[in-house]
Parts: structure tokens; sequence; C-alpha cells
């Protein structure tokens, strides 16, 4: 079904040809590998739906009210990405796949730099609204080494499903970078995250109601692993029982980083502290790649 | 080259089938043939180049940046596609291809609507700089039946390259809307259109020096051409001789839209007056499609 008429077929072969041909001057070959690949894969999808000329006007529509509403802590593309799944798809793309590494999955589009450092056992929930939450666990090289001085920034939404980059002002809440202990351990305050609606205000929303899709993550807290000698890791670790946990709506959730929530009544915490009020734990180890493992 | 292991082949295959999955509720057949189409070709890329997590955020940070740039006078997406070849492709895929028919070619980022409505034999340049041009011609009907009452949309850069639009505060200047007379008859003064590199200063003026292209378009007028009873004709009148005409970074040229600007000495003009510099002419004549032609 791409076209009906040949004529209309060279002429529009011709149109990629021209385009193809344009990148072959480009200096580095990775980017006219890039390009061509992308010119011919996005004309293919134009000649395949026969694209009408409402139909572009109405993409470029959407892409200007996308970069309207996009600023330093609303990434309405990095949103796009990740619902076209091409977000996850690039995760899978660049996992190594090693049997017994935790499994990464999207970066989503409430990271941000230059969180606030957490000491062993502090909290980084700050003043976040939501039940505290007690996580704990070990990160380990791929032969069972512990990874002691690994980086770990860590966020998540509060009990409104929001996260702190959501609220007016500078508010820094539910976001923090632990360390691991000589002995790889790490272990932090925060509260328990929410699952959430992503933000519905700007086209992807529009999109997303247009397709009938709802616009739920699943209740998940944010990692991201660094250490010396091991690929950087970016995951999430997502809570059990959670009802969006087969819908998530930028295809994120994997089975080995599902684990249960433990609820406790109010007293005494693994910490040695005495929690005035019921709590919760999460316990979620991390097994890092070596660099030199390609 | 796709994916070298089958575990990775089955892993990224799981992310596009659940993603295709998803559009499966939308209430539009269109959007969902649309969405899922746009959905396997970008994803048929992604593997194919097998995209790095470091160019997936750089094509983050190139649409945010994109996003930025634009707004009512700057159309960086519009340029995106046009420089990609995605406006040619979507004009060839639309395009009646009727022999005789005047052919098609983008709309581009300058395009505005409202422009000032010009009498017959007025001006349109209305200030802009250039050498003074006067372009007449007819419209037609396929079966060449004069169509009197056309209603056209014309737009052109200045000798400096620029559009009005590109200038600051509310500049309106080289455009305006001419109609035809009961004859099909069409005449209007502006100035000669001069070539121009399209706007350099955001990514996609980066990405084209990356890709080693000249950013020129040849020496072009837009024009856009309604009437009762005929598709809507969107195109460009070429200025014969131009060094850019085999290199124009949009892919708009057709040969067939390339004419002869001829050059005056100062004296009498066709419309009655008299010149008191020398001037130009250029002919073009418009035909029209009928809208009952499918
Ligand atoms: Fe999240
Ligand atoms: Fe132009």
């Amino acid at each position: 079904m791409t076209t009906e008429h040949p004529v209309a077929a060279d002429r529009e072969q011709a149109v990629t040809d021209r385009v193809l041909a344009s990148f072959d001057g480009a200096a580095d070959p990775r980017l006219r590998e890039v390009m061509r690949s992308l010119v011919r894969h996005l004309h293919a999808f134009a000649r395949e739906v026969r694209l009408s000329e409402a139909e572009w006007e109405g993409a470029m529509g959407f892409l200007a009210r996308a970069g309207r509403i996009t600023d330093e802590r609303r990434q309405e593309f990095v949103m796009l990405s990740d619902v076209l799944g091409l977000s996850m798809l690039t995760v899978a793309v660049n996992e190594h796949g090693a049997p017994g590494a935790t499994e990464a999955t999207v970066l989503g589009p409430f990271f941000a730099e230059d969180a606030p450092e957490v000491p062993l056992g502090g909290d980084l929930g700050r003043g976040a609204a939501g039940p505290p939450c007690f996580v704990s666990g070990q990160v380990r090289s791929l032969d069972g080494t512990p990874v002691g001085g690994a980086r770990l920034d860590v966020w998540g939404a509060d009990a409104d499903g929001f996260y702190d980059v959501q609220y007016a002002g500078d508010r820094s809440a539910g976001r923090g970078r632990p360390a691991t202990d000589p002995d790889g351990r790490y272990r932090f305050w925060t509260v328990l995250p929410a699952a959430y609606p992503i933000p519905c205000d700007g086209p992807v929303g529009d999109l997303l109601a247009a397709a009938g899709r709802r616009p739920m993550r699943p209740a998940h807290l944010h990692f991201r692993a660094a250490a010396p000698g091991h690929r950087t890791l970016v995951t999430h670790v997502f809570v059990a029982g959670d009802p969006y946990l087969a819908d998530d709506v930028v295809f994120g959730v994997r089975d080995s980083l599902v684990v249960d929530a433990e609820h406790h009544p109010a007293g005494p915490a693994p910490d040695g502290t005495h929690r005035p009020t019921p709590w919760t734990s999460i316990a979620f180890d991390l097994v890092l790649v070596p660099d030199d493992r390609s």
C-alpha cells in the first residue's frame, strides 16, 4: 500500500534519494549513518501512511506546542520519546544483558543534576509528603564483589504523585545522592512513592487522550548508580501490587525490578531510630556491569 | 545489521510490540494507523543505527533547543522538516500529478496569514529593498478555462535575502494578496527575490554545518493560489540562472517552475507607468486542478 501509481512512486523516491545524497558530505561517518537512516525511515513512514498536508501541519503545530511548554523543569520531548517507547527501546538497545546484572529502565523527564548529597542513613525526603520509607541495599559488581563508594542518584514522587520540580519555586525534596559504604551498602529515608499521571496539560497529554491511553506510571523510585570501573546504571525499583504495573504509559516496567514495600507499625526502625508513626521499607540490591565487559 | 544477539532482538521487539498495542484503543482509525506506522519506523531506525544513550540525549537537547527558538516568526520545526526533505516528500505524496497542472513545492517557514490585499497592478513590495520586478500571468483551470477571482498569496525575500518576518518589529513588505481579473490575469509589482540562507543560528543550522550542507535556497517567489472549485496550490517561481538551483537546501526546485527574469532599462513598463530606474519582469502562469478530480 505504499503508492498506487508508478509515476508518483518515482517522484517520491527521487525526493528521498536527493535528501540521502545531501548527507554524503558529512565529515563524521556516524552522523552520516544516523541521518541517512533517519531520513529513510521518516520518508518510509510518510509514504506508507500517505501523510496529508493537514496532518503534516498538525505535526508541525504539535512540535511547536511541545517546544513552547518545554523549559528546565518540563521536558515535553522526553515525555514524547517516553510515550512512544523510544526511550525504553534505547535502553534495550544499549543494555549489556549480562545475566545477573540489574536491568535498566528509562531516565524519565524528572531527573535533575546536582541533587544534594545524603549521608548514610540520612533523609532525602526533606519534607516531601507521604509515609516514611526506609530504603536499603547493597551495590555489587557482576562477580559479587561489593562496590564501595558508588554514588547513587535517587528521586521519587510524593504521595500526591508529584516530583519536587513540578512544584512552583526551587523546591528540592524526595531527591538526593546517597553513597555506598566500603561494604557496598547504602540506606536512606524518603517517602513511599505513589503512582502518578505524567503531566497531561500539553500536546503529549492530548495525544494520549486521543489514543485512549491512560497517562499513569506505577509507583517507583528512580535510581542512577555510578561507580568507578562500572557502566552507569539507570533504573527504577517498582512497588509490588501497584494497579498500573501492567499498564505503564512509558513501558518501563521489568519484572525483576518489582519488589515488596513492607509496612511497619510505629516503633523501632533498623537504623536504631524510633519511628513515632507507621513506616515502610524497601530492600533493593543493584548489580553493576564492569566497564571492560563489552 | 539490526541486532547481533537473538536475546537482544527479542527484548527490543517486545518493547515495540507493547507500544504498538498501546494504540489499539484509539477511537479514530486514522490516528491508530498513523501512530502505529510512526512507532514501527521510529523504532526500526533506533534499532538499525543502535542508537546510543548519548545520541538519544543529543536528540532530546536538539528538540528542546528547536522549541526554545520557535515563535510566531521563527518556525524551526518547519525548517527541520524542510531540510530533512519531509516537507517536499509530503508535497509529492499529495500532488495530483495531472499533466499540465502547475507543480507544487514547499510552503516554507515564512508564510504569514492575513497579508494585505493588493489591487490589480499594485505594489506588494511596499518598501522591501531590491530591483523592482513586475510579475504577471494567468491562472487557468486544467482544461484551459481562465480562473477569475482566484486569490493569490505571494511572498518573497528582499535583495538582502530576508523576509519581512525576519526583521524586528511588525514589518510587512514583499508580501501580499493579489487577485485575478475575470480573464484570470494577475499583475503586481514587487522586488526581484534574492537567493538566501535559511536562518542558521539554531539547531537546524548546526545540523547543516555538521553535515557539510550549504544552507542556501535559490532565488524564488512563493505563491499560494486558491480559487473556488479548485485544489489550493502552494508553489514557487524560481529565477533561472541562480547558482543554487541544483543545491536547494530544502529540495524544492522543479524544472517546470524555473523561469527567466527579464531585465529592462529605465523607461515605460507594461502597465503604462514610466520607470525611473531599471526594472525586471517575470511571467508565470498557474494551472489549477479542479476539486472534483480525485
Ligand atoms: Fe518517575
Ligand atoms: Fe522562501
